[in-house]
């Protein structure tokens, strides 16, 4: 069962168990800083589909795939898919699990939505509904800047805030099952649960501002429900916060007095090699922190190098319709704890 | 804890309880044959918003308002809201709950939403997540013809199976707490999850085309899963199959030798009067299900008119990019049991 802390927030007593996760990513990930670390790289942003759309499927259908290959005894165990994407309806999600014939959780929370299905897939285990069940997460550059701003044939200039929609899926495998070898596996403790936060920016090319304080909102209450502070973690990740959103993120903890800087990291800003590879602010999309999380955090915990981290993937929640009915964009931020199963 | 049972179905030991349930209809829901049954009526169908996205979105506000007027006793303790809608990234659920500043889970089932909510929210009840949540969804029918179709202002004719998407929203207080009074909540006390199901159609003016083989795949594992068959239940509801949809049901539990014509009913049906009211094949969306169940549903449950029911929105998975690009429209079922608290 899980134990309910303060408002927003529940600690687990039996532990629950990331035990593997799946990288996917396009070309051009690979060739930023965690070149050579990712599960597989396709060269072919479409992975042989007709459309984005379809690439995008590919990309989910691949990672899904790829765990349950890494993961064959589990896998038949599996009993949901829970995950979602950037797309309207789904359909980049969709589309690329229907093979499986899984019971189906579709969800959507923007580029928070990893951080979205590791927290109600780890409720879902730790009630019992499941011993195992899979998170993915995708986004893809070419589906995304089509869905949300302009035809890529427009070749619309960006500004240095914006950020650039990474191209691939992320998928993980929750279990209740401790491993066999314990540090193969990584453990979720405590989730803190996002609130939709608007500051009333309305600037589709710079969500790390959208996301921000939603960031802020959900990093204070987590401290304040589990009675911790930044030194209790070896790192403070978000999602796909950027430059520009990061630097908003330190101050907005400042002004609450708390000084995160010598340990909070971005996967956006982890993604790529911002200056070489003029992605301006950073990575974004659902597919950022999913990847980063499967290529990057999960080795460093399982090793022990991490102990124990704050894995907090931010969403701006805006569609194109919204944006141009003159709408906010707020934000929202959803936070797990994620620990060396030493 | 929750049991599972079969590959997709789980049950609950303790019971979570739905403690009030309320709709909020437009004015062509309430001159159906469910007139006089709603919690409020708005003659307006923008409820003084400048879009009809913003109409949406004060249904949704409403919807939940009164909810917690109603509950007042018990709104101080919801952890969470849970639900979605039909628009591209939700954005009738985020701007419609945002200013209950909860910690938020945003879903996508398309028209199966609500079963959606009601299950991940049953789960996190019975997980000890939350002694309290709110499950809310909707629909508008204005914002998803121009969502999924054309501009209503084209006058596109309607074939006869097409299912006219209601406007509406309802909203629901789940609680682990047994009520003072028995009879004025009804409990969940299992669900089945629905996996995507594909027969490759592609009419999106069929939606009960797309979506029975969904219901049927959902209800034949639910009956095996929980070793029940149809005389078990007062009556089996879907969300919104509309006619076509519900004689497609019917023949495919027939091909299996299941008859289960004698207790189905139909949300989307009993929602119009088709012919008065030109709604052809019925009605349709994420308000759809989710407004008959506070209206009629809950309330025949309560008194113990019926004593158990299955409640089984459906919904079509497609975008109108995906439609566009020549995709099927998926459908996915998702299964709730309800039963009278005697």
């Amino acid at each position: 069962m899980a134990k309910q802390l303060g408002i927003c927030s529940v600690a687990y007593e039996e532990p629950v168990y990331i035990r593997s996760g799946v990288s996917v990513v396009g070309k051009k990930e690979n060739e930023g800083p965690l070149n050579g670390l990712f599960d597989y790289v396709a060269d072919d942003p479409m992975m042989g589909g007709k459309t984005w759309e379809e690439g995008e499927n590919a990309f989910v259908k691949k990672a899904v795939s790829l765990l349950m290959q890494k993961n064959s005894e589990l896998a038949s165990g599996v009993r949901y898919i829970v995950g979602g994407d950037l797309l309207g309806q789904g359909i980049g999600t969709t589309f690329g699990v229907e093979e499986f014939h899984l019971p189906f959780f579709g969800l959507y929370g923007a580029c928070s939505t990893s951080g979205e299905a590791l927290s109600i897939g780890s409720m879902l285990v730790n009630a019992g509904c499941a011993d195992e069940l899979i998170c993915v997460t995708s986004s893809h550059f070419a589906s995304a800047e089509k869905e949300f701003r302009t035809p890529l044939d427009y070749g619309t200039q960006r500004p240095e805030c914006a950020t650039w929609t990474v191209t691939g899926s992320g998928a993980f495998l929750l279990s209740g099952k401790e491993p066999q070898l314990r540090m193969s596996a990584v453990r979720i403790t405590g989730v803190t649960t996002g609130r939709i936060v608007d500051y009333g920016v309305k600037d589709s090319m710079n969500m790390g501002a959208c996301m921000a304080p939603a960031a802020a909102d959900t990093l204070l209450r987590h401290f304040k429900d589990f009675k911790s502070e930044p030194k209790d973690y070896d790192r403070i990740i978000t999602g796909d916060l950027g430059m520009v959103g990061r630097e908003a993120l330190l101050q907005l903890m400042r002004e609450e007095g708390i000084e995160i800087s010598d340990r909070h990291i971005d996967c956006g800003i982890e993604m790529f090699d911002s200056l070489a590879q003029k992605t301006n602010a950073g990575g974004s999309g659902c597919g950022c922190a999913a990847t980063v999380l499967a290529a990057l955090i999960l080795p460093k915990l399982r090793s022990g190098e991490w102990k124990k981290v704050i894995f907090m993937p931010t969403g701006a929640l805006l569609s194109r319709v919204s944006f141009n009915e003159g709408k906010t964009i707020p934000g929202i931020a959803h936070c797990v704890v994620l620990e060396h199963n030493g």
